[in-house]
């Protein structure tokens, strides 16, 4: 078997279908199709399509609702908490983040949090969603395993805690940072793993503190912050605004969801919408940010430096790229999803019209 | 000349008499005062009574207004943009600080911007405001000389644009992050000059990328972003939101104050306060939050690892001793304030009660 060149609509119908045979009712499984296929095409690949088997696996396993009551269960002008009621992350996020949207239209900015979500896919996802409205949006996650410590400490009781902004600009592409806190997110470690391959210094350390290169060995250690002491904290940070304000897991109430067919994650997230016409001309501000970017890129560079990137312009180039010319699914990946296929009595990706 | 012990309030006192020396109304210089004597307090020590001189110098030289109409320009029920009218960061950022603890009582959550503002101290000083009254907060702040190129250039286009937050506790003291998003502060590297230490590698990079490691050289080369290209985008989403999103100064418009006497820096700020009991009881939030610093301190250690901190408990632990036991001035520093109280016509600090 070889590597599979699919269209972002066919790894949608892939998915939409694979989690219709699940049980969830059809429009559901659609958001979920295209959320996930657009984490693909914005080549957040860790976070697309290559998440269906273990979102399958734990919906047949009963650790998630597929016919969740979604509600708002706390609400102010200005803020709500979702109850996701166990639904998949895609379907609570997105529901989160449009509530978020029509809030800061009324009153210049929003935050909702969530709780009983899930894992929800790339954190910039949903920080992007409201640049259709020209608004800014801020995201924070729990990250859905833990494999970082205190600062000093061995018990893993923080997670790779994402934070992604999204601003709108004139012309050129938005500006979108989408962040682990940790120097690596784990799912990298995973894919040096598989390719064989030694990780940089600085990935990770063992119990003693030292750098640990081998990512067979990851089990024997953990993922080093961002910064040492001030990713530690931001981390912290971070999971105490996405799960602890929202009465979701956070600390020793994290569930390995790699690892866990069967338990409910609690999954916290937050979305914060502001919108800059409450801070002046909407347009002007767009040129604004246009002019930094523009002044960046036109930065004297360093040695050996060809190019300066601006946060979110590679996933543009690459989702651009994937629109025209097709999302490449890696031969071991076609594999497993096969699988999962065969075990629902639905068509492959390669078969998906 | 020796070291000086003073109280705060004492501090306090020479601080508030300076400004009114120089045409502060009383109140406004109070404020100043307290809020500088603070930020000794808690130990900031970078952004206390040390910036006495530069603060003195640029009002004397014209740079700064010292009789402000500080205003709200735009308004919606969660947001509002302060124009600071060219006065100083801390009268400013009080302002907007208490007014978005009445949005957010309201609303939920608030997030109030400054344009043509000043300096203010340190990040943590508005983010630790709301906690009183049992809010979070989020403090973002574009720092006021250019120290970091984007990654891979040498324009230094962006600050180290901090990012404080203040969380509420229970019985534990507050979670207070304040981190520059570089490595090191540039505060730090002109301590190292001073002592005659060099420098860790990983602070700062010459030119050619190499480790910069004598601090007399750092004129050469610039600071390094936490993570790499993550920090630098930190940064520059800091400086969009504190600055961009409220025309205030950003990128190439970033004037740096230590070597200029005369011109509006038309600096910008945000903070972010957030009520918890818009998310449910805030007594419960308050107890988790107690729970993960408990675990946090209860983890198992790195060899050679004696304590655990959490974010914010070496500043409490600093402020409690400096309150009892006085705060200690160095010789160096009570010459320039000496100096200054000479040229004002004013008390020195030690002659003020």
């Amino acid at each position: 078997m070889s590597d599979l060149n699919v269209t972002p609509k066919q790894l949608s119908a892939y998915i939409t279908t694979a989690f219709r045979a699940v049980g969830l009712p059809e429009a559901d499984a659609r958001t979920i199709g295209e959320l996930m296929a657009e984490a693909d095409v914005q080549g957040s690949d860790g976070h697309g399509v290559i998440r269906v088997p273990v979102y399958i696996r734990r919906i047949l396993g009963g650790a998630v609702n597929v016919t969740p009551n979604i509600r708002v269960v706390e609400e102010r002008a200005a803020t709500a908490v979702v109850d996701g009621d166990n639904g998949m992350g895609h379907l609570v996020m997105k529901r989160a983040t449009e509530l978020a949207i029509e809030k800061a239209r009324h009153c210049g900015i929003a935050w909702v949090g969530s709780r009983y979500s899930n894992h929800a896919g790339p954190a910039s996802l949903y920080a992007r969603m409201p640049l259709a409205h020209d608004m800014v949006a801020l995201y924070f996650a729990v990250g859905n395993a833990n494999h970082l410590p205190p600062w000093g400490g061995l018990d893993m009781l923080l997670s790779t805690n994402p934070i992604a902004v999204a601003i709108p600009t004139d012309r050129e592409p938005p500006v979108v940072l989408d962040m682990a806190t940790t120097v690596a997110a784990f799912g990298k470690v995973k894919a040096k793993a598989m390719l064989g391959q030694m990780m940089p210094e600085g990935w990770m350390v063992d119990r003693q503190g030292q750098p640990l290169l081998d990512p067979r060995r990851k089990d024997e250690g953990f993922l080093l912050p961002i910064g040492g002491y001030k990713g530690y904290g931001l981390s912290m940070i971070v999971g105490l605004l996405a799960g602890t304000l929202n009465g979701a897991a956070m600390g020793k109430e994290v569930v390995d969801f790699n690892n866990d067919d069967t338990s409910m994650t609690n999954t916290g997230q937050a979305i914060c919408v502001i919108d800059p016409a409450a801070f002046g001309d909407v347009q002007a501000f767009k040129q604004r940010v246009d002019q930094l970017v523009g002044d960046i890129h036109a930065s004297e560079r360093m040695p050996g430096v060809d190019q300066i990137w601006v946060p979110g312009e590679q996933s543009h180039l690459k989702a651009l790229h994937n629109r025209q010319h097709g999302i490449t699914v890696p031969a071991s990946l076609v594999r497993e999803l096969d699988a999962v296929a065969v075990q629902l009595g639905v068509p492959t990706l390669a078969q998906t019209p």
